[in-house]
């Protein structure tokens, strides 16, 4: 797959974390990017977070550069801002661009000062490093507890031409997923305004990295950016929005999976899928349930159709449903139907769900048009020799 | 410690679990007992549970006995219903009391069919077990995943005399810690109308048992049931009711910190106490949060002062507050002052969090009035591998 044209990547050590590890990465474009960018909801915002949105009002969404440490969340401290602040100034005189072009993100632990002059004196070898060709480099750097580096990408046949998306992302499963930071990068060499860049980014990240958490359970640090430079040539129409959109959703999506797939000690990918709910609104919150619901991903882990567990984290949810009418199917197999168990192979269902992908179909019979998709990953370890057990 | 009088207790093993081990338990007052019941508040809910309130409203308050099983919910099955009704109406006969003063209560796999049968049979038996010396097997029989029986017992001094209380119950800590059915019987000897009876209950429950779990996680079955049959000949005046609640507040907390110590796999259970929030409501969120932090959990395992993550959680709790407001401490030692990392004797600090028993103090400077007291679990095992030590 070809990169998108115009962007340049660098990592290197610069001794903020301990492990000898790149910590420090640049995604830079050519040119002026149109750019949007969503932060975290939560309540302590780190340093980075607020003077990146405060860049990108003051570019009216432009961006030159991205740059990101690892080790070090710059929040809840002292001289946080004020870090912020120098690196981003430090990063633009070597470049030759406006500070307000570019956006800063940390990630890390929080409450411990971050040395701006790491970074500062680390910076003019990351800009001599810079190339074309280190976009999986970036991606590795940015990895804290991430037990991989996770990436995706596709390319659009628009009418003018072809364009490329590339993302890059780091965060780890868990429990709740966004309580670990949540980073994600985004270019194209689309040619677009900021404020269908930013249009973009609202239906690519409600589809994809909004169904693998719990509403406002977001770190300090969390931000997703898309950029688009324009270097293809290739401008979006109005008419091929949808077609864009559904593509940069299919690149979000990608890395959200990833990112429920690497959950510590997870096994295995879980997708969640409810239908027929009353609302979008009320699937969600089903689907979250279920998600979050440490017994039934325990379940998942030993194999076990243990469909009880999902039908009461579905009744806990909030969501108002008739348990009468509910049928769950798992890797395709009803196991309860009209809220009663169904009749299956349970030795086949087994060895169907020791697999590394699998689903829970949450079926409300009726006429309800809600609907969810939602990703998260089993629950292995001393939890499970409880828990797995538990039902034979 | 005086056992309640006026009460008897049996167990056995009825065949309803696969180990043989008691799974069979019944509370017998010897004379109607005033009583009150909170269920769950999920959609989905046991049939047990219906039956339950619909004879608490049909005796006007009054209960004569509970007969709990463990190993099957008896719920989501087509013959529910009917077997809580048949194995109620069995009890009922053996006693020579009316149906409708006996709380069924089951607690076990969801989506089995309940053989009536087993229960049936072996109610005879049981019956003859009755004594008031067996309480403690009755805490035993109702265990399911618990690693320990949790009983509590207290003694109140009224102006006509002193009345006993005893509860018992069982449940886990795990990480949303309604998840496992919880089950908790507390019975006195005291005199009370059933409405004071409810009344005590209620607030009973708000400092206690929905103090450990997230509002409106609850399972298929979760149960609390007190029952007041005055066999001390002392009745509770109106005055003297503030102390009554206390003293049950206090039985059913301590109850509910014995479920939070009980975590599969835990090692030390954590109080945290909220203070200074703009309402208890918000300080209760907040407290939810960081007990339902898996980061805050695995750093206390790890015995990690990780004051960030704590500031983190209670950021995305949906509270609002200055976290330039925020002093943490933890085991009494303030690690967080105004929002940013305050000095303090780590080694020392590392030390005392070692200790079976930890505290974590959040308290918001300012008026606020809002405070709240939680208990939870730190979590060990795989999960710690990775986040325990990733501060360091």
């Amino acid at each position: 797959m070809t990169l998108p044209s115009g962007y340049r990547y660098a990592s290197t050590y610069a001794g903020i974390r301990k492990a000898a590890k790149d910590d420090l990465a640049l995604i830079v474009s050519d040119k002026p990017a149109s750019a949007a960018a969503v932060f975290t909801r939560n309540v302590v915002k780190a340093a980075p977070v607020m003077l990146g949105a405060a860049h990108l009002a003051a570019s009216k969404g432009k961006l030159r550069a991205i740059l990101i440490n690892a080790g070090n969340a710059n929040c809840a401290t002292r001289t946080g801002a004020e870090v912020a602040v120098k690196t981003c100034a430090a990063l633009a005189g070597h470049l030759g661009i406006s500070a307000r072009q570019v956006l800063p993100s940390s990630t890390g632990v929080i409450g411990v000062e971050l040395d701006a002059d790491l970074i500062v004196r680390a910076l003019p070898g990351l800009c001599r490093k810079l190339s074309p060709n280190r976009f999986h480099d970036v991606a590795e750097a940015i990895m804290t507890t991430d037990l991989v580096p996770k990436t995706s990408f596709a390319e659009v046949g628009l009418q003018a031409g072809a364009v490329r998306i590339a993302g890059m992302t780091k965060g780890s499963g868990m429990i709740h997923p966004n309580m670990a930071t949540m980073l994600a990068y985004i270019v194209t060499d689309a040619a677009m305004p900021p404020a269908s860049v930013s249009a973009v980014l609202n239906k690519a990240v409600e589809a994809s990295f909004n169904r693998i958490s719990v509403d406002g359970d977001t770190s300090t640090n969390d931000t997703l950016v898309l950029m688009a430079n324009g270097a293809s040539g290739v401008r979006v129409r109005d008419r091929e929005m949808p077609l864009m959109t559904e593509a940069v959703t299919k690149v979000a999506g990608h890395l959200a999976e990833q990112i429920a797939r690497d959950g510590e000690g997870a096994s295995k990918l879980i997708t969640i899928s409810v239908t027929g709910a009353r609302t979008d609104s009320d699937a969600a919150r089903i689907a979250r349930a279920i998600a979050n619901s440490p017994l039934v991903k325990t379940a998942v882990a030993g194999s076990d159709p243990n469909w009880g567990r999902i039908l009461c984290a579905a009744g806990y949810s909030g969501a108002k449903f008739d348990p009468r009418k509910v049928d769950i199917a798992l890797q395709g197999v009803t196991v309860c139907a009209s809220g009663l168990a169904a009749e299956y192979d349970e030795p086949a269902l087994k060895s169907l769900l020791a697999a590394k992908d699998c689903s829970i179909e949450f079926r409300i019979q009726g006429r309800g048009a809600g609907r969810c998709r939602f990703w998260t990953c089993d629950l292995t370890e001393g939890y499970i020799r409880i828990n797995g057990s538990y039902r034979t």
